[in-house]
């Protein structure tokens, strides 16, 4: 099967085996997968990965390894990327997300969904419902991210929030901060790169423009040290920054505010698949306009190299 | 009057003016006070600060600004350092501390306490009981910055916590802990720092010899960009990191755990002087044993220069 590997260098491959099922995993089938920051960073050497790369995908179940698992045959399918071992207490306690000895498709020890087929357990899957085409579905796991922040601030009341970086998963936060009632205010850069979230009726500012603790609540998306520094000046004493993106620790981050304003930062990673699928099947996000292109896995080189370039938001990938 | 003043350089000054008092302000003269990591850093440019420094101090009110305040007169106090401007939304709720208009006793616009004399509104000040000697008394300020980390780790579920950094404010953090009911462990990057958290009882280990993942709750009180980047890996997915003293962010640390581990960081500064003074009236700390020497005023340059000593815990100052 084609498939996009990485090995110190990306590569297209056309000899990858089909994946061999068994026990509670099944063999799904791609129909459309997407190219996330976490792909680009692993490209770059993140987290040390070897194998197929992709965890943003729909597709359908085509084979399954135990008779008990039949019904999701031809059922058309997102996964969550977590795959924990199961017996230990975060396993049996909150979920996979935080098991020492977790695999997370395409990301750490599994082969991921830029590929003709993956694998997963059944325990991963989550049926799409029929409104919800293949173009939203393959939103699943990043708006599931998403709707983390929102629960991470749902015990605190609500207060007008910052979204820093309006990049591909800024943007959706944003969205759905404000479908959920929040005040909020996406912040870039550049001019440029504020027009989406304008044209999805946000408020928008530039970063620099905005004063000195002005945001009860700040989202750093920015997958920056500078976004990071620029989140910290303009969140208020005691206010809440939720930490979204990663990123390559350049430079030193003055951390003095963090103490003297008394600052609560959260680390935000994945979320609900069940509940992103019911916000995609409101339709209430203009999700299509995120997309600036898509790609036959073919050419799934080309595909990540433009969605490395700045401004770039949803490249997608398809057999 | 006697004083130790910064102004570029640290002087030690005896030309200075008693300080007049007006309304709700209070004359003090000083009984003892207290050298802490924030005059050290202040005076190597932390905040920019220029005046008399000084925020830890145990003395009698020897005037006030209105005759409606008599009554405090002859009283033995010790004084919350932040001078809030009483008219805003922070004032006005959770108190002065994030105030942005404040004035910080020793440490922002108001001279502080290393002089025979100092002033302080009467809203500051809180009566010390008589079972309180002056040398317990002179540790309020930072026994109250203690139980802040006690206060923010209230809500959540008593777990195993770890305290890196065994100086002047980790020992009082950890022994806190400890009479909380916290399984409280102190973390130290030799054995010889460890000796007097020994001495009071608490379980220690070298900081360099805990597992990655350890910990529930670790406390950063070490100081050092360092002990951070050792918290963030001690502990837990999902954890709590309070974040007790600034340091100079001298080199990048690697954030990437706070949003992989979805980590929660609490900034921590002041805490409430009536709880300290009721847990220094139960005499169940040992703090004596901190105190590493007692100096004059005209000596207070000498004894900053002791202060900044490696595993030097607590140096006072009297007139």
């Amino acid at each position: 099967m084609q498939a996009i590997e990485l090995n110190n260098s990306l590569n297209y491959r056309q000899d990858k085996p089909i994946p061999a099922v068994s026990g509670d995993e099944a063999l799904i089938r791609l129909k459309l997968a997407g190219v996330c920051a976490t792909d680009l960073e692993l490209v770059k050497g993140y987290a040390g990965f070897t194998g197929i790369i992709g965890h943003e995908f729909v597709g359908v179940v085509e084979a399954v390894g135990q008779e008990k698992h039949q019904h999701w045959l031809n059922k058309r399918v997102v996964g969550s990327i977590n795959i924990g071992c199961g017996v230990c207490e975060d396993c049996r306690g909150d979920g996979p997300e935080h098991c020492a000895n977790r695999k997370v498709l395409g990301i750490r020890g599994h082969d991921g969904a830029f590929a003709d087929y993956l694998r997963l357990p059944v325990g991963n899957l989550h049926e799409v419902p029929d409104e919800v085409p293949d173009e939203a579905a393959v939103f699943t796991e990043p708006l599931a991210a998403t709707i983390r922040v929102l629960k991470q601030l749902a015990p605190l009341p609500v207060k007008p929030a910052a979204v820093i970086g309006p990049g591909r998963l800024g943007l959706l936060i944003a969205k759905v901060l404000a479908l959920a009632g929040y005040d909020v205010e996406v912040l870039g850069r550049s001019e440029i790169s504020l027009a989406l979230p304008q044209q999805w009726l946000l408020k928008t500012a530039l970063v620099q423009d905005v004063p000195a603790n002005h945001f009860d609540y700040v989202v750093d998306a920015s997958g920056s040290a500078e976004g990071f520094s620029q989140a910290l000046r303009i969140i208020k004493p005691r206010g809440t920054l939720v930490l979204k993106s990663t990123f390559a620790a350049s430079e030193p981050v003055d951390l003095s505010k963090v103490v003297v304003g008394e600052l609560n930062i959260l680390g935000s990673r994945c979320g609900p698949f069940d509940e992103a699928l019911a916000l995609l099947r409101q339709g209430s996000i203009p999700l299509a306009s995120m997309v600036d292109a898509r790609y036959s896995l073919k050419d799934g080189l080309a595909a990540l190299r433009h969605a490395a370039q700045p401004g770039v938001r949803k490249i997608l990938l398809q057999p």
